[in-house]
């Protein structure tokens, strides 16, 4: 699978005669060892107290880690899975498994045990690494799978689970301690998988995404630049991004490049806990999801203060709010950087830095341009197309299936069947999304969600967005229904906001300013509560089965 | 040449399952183009007046310029020769040419007549693109070449020279005017050559170095990073490195990437027009060789002031020295970073920041530390061996052989015979170097000027300088010289400061402190002057040929 299978080299062109070196995550590691030795790793973990090693401390261990792997019978290309939060023992994991030449699969532990199970057979992974946290989860879901030849606790002796269903359970600290200091390391095509991550789909199974060494490398390199998160070896990284999902994003394998030192906050990712670790060990810039931001907010408040050495927090997964933004910026001069991702792009595609213009304006005028996705980091192509495929102009209006294409993202799922890719080989993202004239994409909804109205889109979480403000509207969603003449309008569904229901004549006399006329709702409904999912997002798929019987007036 | 031809597969390993995306360089204009396209490029033209391009417009030039390039017969794998210094237009020839899979190949117009007409012979150009400045030069060294089919003076109509020569020479802008604005550029094999920069060895004909687009690429991410130069959106630079030298150290691929505004100084490098184009266009960070900023020094001492946005300067090429370093950051606040590469390194290889346990230190105590030469950049390995070939180690005395490796270094020249490399695939820099256990490395001599001394080497450079310290030493050369017991043993070759000439005994008083007491010279000899070669190195074979006779009393 390399590079040259699918790009031949033009007639008569000539190579290039520079190394053929390939590009391997594991050398990351001992590059930080070498040139990073004595940058700590801190560690909140598990058994309790805060843990403390060097990259040079790292690299001896994850050596003795190799040597485990290849005594338990890993070979390359298997699967070994983890079931583990961030820290020192679960990074050691990712450079000695993907070092190798066999993949680090990171089991999300917030499946549902049926899903847990599906993955480890669907992997067909050969060793579980856990967490003691997840002591009752491995007991319960991760007995019977054929293919788990062991089950390691990361952990020593002393903390042995007591259940008796893992009394066959192998002890971490106990298999290294009996291993020598050097494992020297292969060679290998950087096209070579590294690590392993299941998306989370909210329909069918989950679905396997196989990163290369070759697509974390450059992955990382993007990471270090300036025009996404910057890492320097002055920084103190603290990923609240679990280490489970989509390697929490790429950090394990950027801040050795950078010499950054890390900063792991193990189980607790409660606000007044982040704020602790981030306070006492001067961590510069951290990674995560809005709700963590909520609950870091929530601590800075209740202190008074920010974390002493805390500048900025990149928000991915969900898009930022300008509440979040503006307590951040304005209340703790702590900056705010959107981002956009996917598992399937390893993750990140794009990241919100303010070009020199937006500098000069007022907060205000800069707000609508920061709570934008971002720009596309150099590698990843974006696109935006109608239904037929045909690209749409990037004036930051027209709002089209948003297209992703670049070294770092999924061609095919592990096992997969039918090519995910478009015809000419790109990766639709299932967004909506607009790209301004500078470039920052914006996404404005969900491709399954869009509200096709007459051969034009109205965006059901703009319509969302616009509808809360009315003062007697607590919750709304918004789903398009079938309609004779314009093939789908909007039904506008409401939690009021007390007894005192408004009419869909109110709402839309309200909204008729917020946007196109042609998206005012056609019908209201209401309802006790919206079905909302774990991460806090609508579930539509519910709504659209609790008002399957609706139809507008005007339908016959 | 792809990259799995040379690491295979482990038996087993599965492939991931990223996309086969080339890394091209062409792309990265195209980049700007999108997300930074009215972010300009501002040069000082040959024909006098400033110029101002944005990404957008050079990136329609550009390929304006692949349909010229095709019109005027130019096929994958044809070497396409640059005689120009650094301006938008030589961007637009870098960028066309390799996209279009050709090679652009930059000549260095300090060469000699023979030495230009030998490598336009060896790399058999098909074009050559020259600015005006260099007419004469052309007329007369570049006309018998059998491989050029036409030579394009890079102005307009207006500015045809008037030399009777070169009347059949074309005009830039007029085939420009005359090409569409789009060009589909093709996708090929990453590891395709893209430039090519002959080196300017001391011995022996110039060496040509192939970069391929991969190499080009990953260098570009790495220029990007905050290790290296750290290039951003909010960045101006000025790259001082002419674009015939290494590509200008990768500037012109790692601008667009960052989105940083370029500033192109033409002709003029002396101070005070440096001085002035960087005060005018708010240059933040420039990059060049010790000389050239010793000619800004002079500049900011004259106006009293530096050019006002600039922040930061990167010196390669040569050591930088102390009272450089003290009067850019003491005098002027202007930061220094030392770098070091080579031609045959894309060029960068280290680079020298601070790690912020350095940054606690006085001045006086971080000297010595930014004086060496720097950290690797990941992705290159260094290494210091004996003459064994054995690794020395990393402990800041130890000196060896440097040796590099990785994904853009060399691993042979252009019709190059027997392998530059290694038995296991290194490189020899010909530099003999220290590694710190920080990882700094330091460059002590050139590995044929090293003095071999009883099994123990002695420093040339580091013993010159300490020489020069003696009030009565106006110039120091050291040299090894024949020496019946110890194998070789250090002359000291001299300029006196003065009639009053010191005896031996009077210098070794002097370095006693300052040397280890084995490196005293054994002898010493006056000349009236050191031979110095074009860049102001000591010519050490002259020396050599000069004291050829020459024996030490106690030698037989």
């Amino acid at each position: 699978m390399s590079k040259s299978s699918a790009f031949a080299t033009l007639p008569g062109a000539l190579p290039g005669l520079m190394m053929d070196r390939p590009l391997l995550v594991t050398p990351l590691l001992e590059f930080a060892a070498q040139y990073h030795g004595d940058t700590e790793i801190i560690s909140r973990s598990v058994e309790g107290p805060i843990h403390r090693i060097t990259y040079a401390g790292l690299w001896t261990r994850t050596q003795k880690l190799a040597h485990t792997l290849v005594a338990l019978g890993i070979k390359p290309g298997d699967r070994v899975a983890t079931l583990a939060w961030n820290h020192w023992r679960h990074i050691e994991l990712y450079f000695a498994v993907a070092g190798i030449g066999a993949i680090c699969h990171t089991i999300n532990p917030r499946l549902s045990g049926d899903q847990m199970k599906y993955i480890i057979d669907h992997a067909e992974d050969k060793l579980l690494f856990f967490d003691l946290t997840f002591a009752d989860a491995v007991a319960a879901n991760c007995k019977g799978s054929p293919s788990l030849k062991a089950r390691i606790a990361l952990s020593d002796a002393a903390h042995k689970p007591a259940n008796p269903v893992l009394a066959d359970v192998l002890m971490y600290e106990d298999l290294l301690a009996a291993q020598p200091d050097l494992y020297d390391f292969p060679e290998f095509d950087e096209n070579t998988a590294a690590s392993l991550c299941y998306t989370s789909g909210t329909t069918g199974h989950p679905k396997g995404v196989l990163y290369s060494h070759r697509a974390l490398t450059l992955h990382s390199y993007a990471v270090c630049t300036t025009a996404t998160m910057g890492l320097s070896v002055h920084d103190r990284a603290l990923p609240v991004v679990p280490m489970f999902h989509v390697n929490a994003w790429g950090l394990p394998y950027a801040a050795p490049m950078s010499g950054c030192s890390l900063v792991m906050p193990g189980a607790k990712l409660d606000g007044p806990s982040l704020f602790d670790l981030m306070d006492t060990e001067n961590v510069t810039c951290s990674q995560g999801v809005p709700t963590v931001w909520m609950g870091l907010l929530a601590a800075m408040r209740d202190k008074g203060r920010k974390p002493k050495a805390l500048t900025r927090v990149l928000v991915g997964g969900a898009a930022v709010s300008e509440m979040l933004i503006d307590a951040f910026e304005k209340e703790f001069g702590v900056e705010v950087n959107h981002a956009w991702g996917m598992t399937e792009m390893t993750p990140l595609g794009v990241v919100n830095t303010l070009k020199p213009r937006f500098l000069k304006q007022t907060r205000a005028e800069q707000m609508p341009q920061k709570l934008k996705q971002g720009r596309a980091i150099f590698g990843v192509d974006l696109r935006i197309v109608d239904e037929d495929g045909k690209a749409l102009p990037h004036d930051g209006k027209s709002a089209g299936h948003l297209q992703v294409r670049g070294p770092w993202i999924v061609k095919q799922y592990l096992k997969g069947g039918e090519s995910p890719l478009t015809a000419d080989g790109w990766f639709d993202t299932g967004d909506i999304a607009t790209l301004d004239p500078d470039g920052y994409m914006q996404i404005t909804d969900r491709a399954k969600d869009v509200i096709k109205s007459g051969g034009e889109w109205i965006s059901s979480v703009d319509l969302e967005n616009a509808a809360l403000g009315h003062p007697k509207i607590a919750q709304a969603a918004v789903i398009g229904m079938p309609h004779e003449k314009w093939l789908e309008r909007p039904l506008l569904i409401c939690v009021a906001n007390g007894p005192d229901k408004p009419t869909l004549d109110e709402v839309n006399e309200y909204l008729v300013s917020k946007v196109p006329k042609w998206w005012l709702p056609d019908a209201i409904a209401f309802v006790e509560a919206i079905p909302l999912g774990a991460t806090g997002k609508i579930q539509k798929t519910k709504l659209r089965e609790q008002f399957k019987d609706f139809a507008f007036k005007s339908t016959p």
